[in-house]
């Protein structure tokens, strides 16, 4: 694998990894979409086969990695580390990518839902600037569509859930070739998808499970940049956690996988 | 693969596609079926799953293509052009026969559907014709069965959406060759199956996903044909939307194929 | 493949078959199931699991074929007749034992439902003798635990739903063949079950997709059996619907097969 | 496999495998979770998908059984024994570890959950000691997270759910290898993992399906060390039964095995 192949297919698998995740947490949430409050089994399953499209994707030319946190796993186990910075970069701006073609697939129900009363609260004026909602939260109605956000703000148990999701997701990746057959009938990836569909399902709940800095970095940049009406801040102090939890998780599991699997 | 195959193939993978596809639509509107009300998780898993059997069925003579927006970049890919024709014939006609048989299968709860008062509105009638709903709408209580629609009206976005949806769908067919061991044990379908029941949660917000032509517009003719007592407008304005745009998003696909991927 | 061998593997895995779908009817319609509710997609689904479970564990001595509408399209397709009888008497038997391993595992709620005074309308008593519920219907408030019935009453609209749903099923498994590498994967059970997922979701709305005519009529006997408190009727009248339509559509898509894949 | 492998192995399987299977019951149940009400299907795909993550991970070390009922039926099938007790070391350590994981991710939900007057019923105090939550029921009001419980208590009834289920999944994977081209392409343990989401579907209605003697006991002595506030009763009385009626189903299946399938 070149550097410039390492770089195309992370960044293309990557914007397909965001656009088809991002896309059903707006399926879901975003007034007038035929989606909307279809759950989380719908969710879980959206970012897991998320993973399927942009993986496969990218498998012929980068592996389909697109995730940071992956990326360190696999330098930690292989020892290979001069690639990385190829795959950051492509993952990065896939995120980016991905996130920007979230907006133009649901253009009018962003338009709907953030002119909606009352999702905005039509007459309140926020006191406290552009970076929240008329509300005053850190976080507008709709970033939870390109980023994560904790339903209890416990920095602590915050971080360490990110740690947990990660480190199984991590691990699993890291293990794979341990199964004799998986490594030549191409379906590991497969495999690897419907274990995020699990995450989502299982660690989910406490802070909707990034489990990957550039799912979350790049679109909190993209929600931030876009000229999206009322779209309340994009809650800048909570950005290191999903990008601090997931890699030390994935160190944990490089760790792990180092002692007790080699 | 003679033309003779591809065309029979195409014709029946499609028809199950669109029996199966069509069907989850009517199990899940229509009043007394047993699915009522099961949402957007049932019917997203069932066009996924009628992909597989359409597909599969058909893959031995045609590789169940089945979408006329998948023989266009297979083509773009291939260079291969003159079976063509024989594809688009087999997947219109197989369409228009998988939408008929939807109507058979739900012989019952269509004439139930259509003729409560909750659904058509009684004792109102519609003064714009028979190609309006008696509440004057252009696509009818059960068109949605039959063809996509779009939640808000606007040709740009609903262009748009369709052209993502399907380029992603066509960027994974083309791509699906790089990944090794694939091509040798006859998965790729399935994996194929799952990234549409993954569009379909992730990008069926806004427009229904047609991603296929053939889907869209054959059974929009038999639904036009169809003797449905009160069964409204074939939203024909609509139509040409759910075909270009899938074929425009085909040809992206294409060409960003051929671009970064060889 | 010996005839003992046919018939313990179509019995065992018959009554698993029957045992996870018939359960997974029990746990979403009985009053006090944890699972009460969970709605078309978990029945769905449940079924689609049930042929996977049933289907792998016969498969080694049998095929795994667990229906003798598959067992007659085979028949069609191979031309090998005389095995047919133990794979029939090893379908009805696993059939029957499985339904009765569904009560046994749900005997508590099975008592809790029947004897609960919103499910049998206390204090009416049914004019029209045992073989109707205390409501005069034909059905019993549970004979969906067991065997399928209508929506709507309408023998040649449910004929011909079970007569379309089988044929696709059938046709399905008889094309499987034609994919290469599929044959020697073992993966073929996997895509069935899937694919039996999917007419579930797509074709079950109107008959409950018996599809099947051991997975009905065997279950119909034990509840005709069973010392159920207020059972109410086991719909005789409806029994054949389920037998000949699925036979039907084996016939229809073993011709088609015929016809257009040889 | 030496013990060391088998023992690292089942420990760090079995973890992830409750970590993510209690992870999705936390998900489901408490407070101020994001799939909180999500329901059954999310609670049975959580489970399956556990399987995969815990199984694939332990897979090259131990096979990635992670279960005492399935270490028993392969005992067996095979005559092997001596390496049963560090697969069940492995395996009861792995579920502590692993409903420890889940109280860390789900740290500040445990705490809302069970301060919330809703919950716990403020005001009333238990005249039953710690054993009982408030309400004097002998499972406190999070029980459910750690271990399963019956809807009717009724041990008779009981011990037969989960000797059905067990019976199922064990025979499951004890004939799977007689189907050609499985034990060589890998995919061995996505197969037991969605019949384990059947088994959930169809077989958990009553108990909460163990079907796993550490999957119920590791996490139940968990659940009575850990500082929960109002945790209520860890439900001893009710612990033999997933404990004996899974070992008791693995026995049968085993039995079965050698008499129908040898």
């Amino acid at each position: 694998m070149s550097n410039g192949h390492i770089f195309i297919g992370e960044t293309i698998g990557t914007a397909v990894l965001i656009l088809l995740g991002g896309g059903v947490c707006a399926a879901v949430t975003l007034k007038r979409s035929k989606a909307q409050g279809a759950g989380w089994v719908a969710i879980s399953f959206g970012w897991g086969f998320a993973v399927l499209g942009g993986a496969y994707i990218a498998n012929g030319y980068s592996g389909g990695q697109l995730n940071p946190a992956v990326t360190l796993g696999v330098a930690i186990k292989s020892g290979v580390w001069h690639t990385v910075p190829f795959y950051l970069m492509g993952q990065l701006l896939g995120a980016m990518i991905g996130a920007f073609l979230v907006w133009v697939a649901y253009l009018g129900q962003f338009q709907a839902h953030l002119t909606d009363p009352e999702v905005i609260g039509e007459g309140e004026t926020s006191p406290e600037g552009p970076e929240t909602d008329r509300k005053g939260r850190p976080a507008g109605p709709v970033l939870g569509i390109f980023s994560t956000g904790p339903e209890i703000r416990n920095p602590v148990q915050n971080v360490l859930t990110e740690v947990i999701g990660t480190a199984v997701l991590v691990l699993f990746i890291l293990t794979q070739g341990m199964t004799k057959g998986l490594a030549l009938n191409g379906t590991g990836i497969l495999l690897t998808s419907l274990l995020v569909v699990g995450i989502g399902l299982s660690l989910g709940g406490p802070t909707g499970y990034a489990i990957n800095p550039a799912r979350d970095l790049g679109p909190r940049i993209v929600h931030s940049l876009l000229p999206l009406p009322n779209k309340g801040g994009s809650d800048w102090s909570y950005a290191w956690i999903p990008v601090l939890g997931p890699l030390a998780g994935a160190a944990i599991a490089g760790g792990l996988y180092k002692l007790a699997f080699t």
